[in-house]
């Protein structure tokens, strides 16, 4: 830290430099993360409760009430009738907040959570904290777990099963109901990763496969408005089925307005769940089918033109993900990211993986099956 | 969710009618939070890093270098020429990475961890989730640990000590020399939990307390921009006083582009890590002793006028806080509440706590005075 402060102006210069440096999602390059541009609205609720902190929302009444309203809109849409639930600083603090609870439910010496191997890989931080003994469940060939499988891993000291509404890597659904039905049968807990699907998957126009509360076993829910529901970070969602799941992971705090704590974080940007409920306002159910339909059509022409020029999709795409390989992917994933493009190669599956989110429009999809083509070309 | 959308126009309207419910700390009320209102700049780079991520910090290096820079300034201020370190959500997630990686450094079957009495709540969380037994140490007649009741704590399982510079409650400043030489003696992990503190202590005119890397035993210190360093929410920060201790913390990412994480949280907001930047850069040293020398002077205000009035501190103020107690603490504290003053009654310690963050000027400490000088006439 320097002696003496310096000049606004000379803060906001440099701080021009340094963004100059960052990719922007506008630039349409992006191809590769799960989180976009903020909705403009999610930027002005932002500004205005600037100040906010949830971790003491004695102070903040009318952010908790924005945030109640959020869950409870994410709550109706994912057919949990008495969830409840909280906007927390992402998907990996809803995860530990559901396994949290699982863990502590049970009285288990040495427990053991049954996780798909296409798992988010916050679920190996989680296991690491909590010490919890990660038993991986092989998938079946679209990429989703096998429910044979998952029943294979149960054992005597398993806690829970967690299946994924979207996996980070593939976009899929894992069988959710059939899982369900494995947990009832063993009394085991049922965490289902939505964070990103828990927003796309019910805007999807003709898809409605079951993968929310509507299923019987299926005890919490991670669903993140600041990646397809284009509020601002930090906005995760955890939701529980019921609300006696939250004596399970609850603080006492000493000198706070609120005398108990669930989340795992303690200040909370009050400003993100304020993001959140704007965008939800702002585009309702028609809104969200609007941006979710486009990111599906940019999707299907990426896919076909993969097909067109050769390449092998590594599944047919169901969400706003696709994933292809050439015969040498990786040498090819190096020229794209000298062309400018930002896209995941992903080993396991010796391919390149994109994600088109909501800043990546037709013309952007476009000029990467061009610059492809033209690479292949050479 | 509703069906359609809402005009711009109306989820403004709405917006401002929920603010209108919220306190603000620029009208002086809130005398019980360790967040104040944010530095202009920190809002205003705020506002133009708001799209960054952290977690992928590839896409964003302009970010990640300001990132960098915060944490050098913070290794810089508190004596750790070789410190690493990252901006996380707060407080707790930064004491969470410190425990994780004593408790990950150990084989320990069944770990403890020395806690003082008046340690922070985010412990209790953290101690839970890791599985850590926790063993409290008393404190002595102003309120810090004491070093013998310590000592006395260790056993074969301990694996870390914690010291607090600056407890939320009291300010109390534990002794983190002598903790040092027993952390030292016996081989155990101690952190320092400096989330409050770390940013007024460096800043005090003639008080140089020993809390930080200039102690040999210290491993890890918590200090979070987001509370005096006036930088927005989620700001909070940890150190490592050397890089190796990153390897017993870190995951490895399938699709990022960055290969390790070694934060908890994934996803995470590179504006907050410029908002910080902004404010450091803006105060510089003599800016922060400014704040916190007024913080101080009106500190020293309040607790004179509070022994004018007969009533009793509980412990000389060394920090912003002061606590004060009457023949009827909690009555008093429900008379300053329905004045419209936000105060933290403490059980524990029968006593009214304030804490005179940078919103609070020395108009509104007078008015306090006033407020309580009225309610004993009656």
């Amino acid at each position: 830290m320097q002696p003496k402060g310096l000049s606004t102006k000379s803060v906001l210069a440099e701080l021009k430099n340094m963004q100059r440096i960052d990719q922007h999602y506008d630039n349409g390059k992006i191809l590769c993360s799960m989180c976009t541009k903020p909705h403009p609205l999610a930027k002005k609720a932002y500004e205005m409760f600037f100040e906010s902190n949830l971790g003491d929302s004695g102070l903040f009444p009318g952010t908790a009430l924005l945030e109640k309203e959020v869950i409870q809109a994410l709550a109706t849409l994912l057919h949990g009738e008495k969830a409840v639930g909280f906007l927390v600083s992402g998907g990996t603090e809803a995860n530990l907040m559901a396994l949290l609870a699982a863990r502590n439910a049970s009285k288990i010496e040495h427990p053991e959570v049954v996780l798909p191997q296409s798992a988010h890989f916050s679920f190996t931080k989680i296991c690491n904290l909590l010490n919890l003994k990660p038993v991986y469940a092989g998938l079946d060939s679209s990429f989703r777990v096998d429910p044979t499988e998952v029943k294979k891993c149960i054992s005597k000291n398993t806690i829970a099963i967690v299946g994924t509404a979207g996996t980070a890597e593939l976009g899929a659904i894992d069988p959710i109901d059939k899982i369900s039905e494995i947990a009832l049968r063993y009394g085991v807990y049922l965490h289902v990763d939505a964070a990103f699907g828990g927003l796309v998957i019910p805007f999807i126009k003709d898809f409605k496969p079951n993968f929310d509360f509507n299923i019987e076993g299926v005890k919490s829910i991670t669903v993140d408005p600041h990646k397809m529901g284009m509020a601002a970070i930090p906005a995760g969602g955890i939701l529980f089925k019921e609300a006696n799941a939250l004596d399970l992971i609850k603080t006492e705090t000493l000198y706070l307005t609120d005398r108990v704590q669930y989340t795992f974080v303690g200040t909370r940007a009050g400003a993100a769940a304020a993001s959140a409920w704007a965008v939800f306002k702002a585009l309702g159910k028609a809104g969200y089918q609007k941006v979710v339909g486009d990111c599906i059509k940019n999707t299907k022409l990426l896919a076909e033109g993969f097909e067109k020029q050769g390449f092998k999709l590594v599944v047919e795409p169901t969400l706003n993900l696709v994933a292809f390989r050439s015969a040498n992917t990786k040498s090819l994933a190096e020229k794209l990211r000298a062309k400018g493009w930002f896209i995941s190669y992903l080993s396991r599956y010796d391919c390149i993986r994109i994600v088109v989110m909501p800043h990546i429009k037709k013309r952007h999809a476009v000029a990467f099956l061009e610059d492809l083509c033209q690479i292949e070309k050479l």
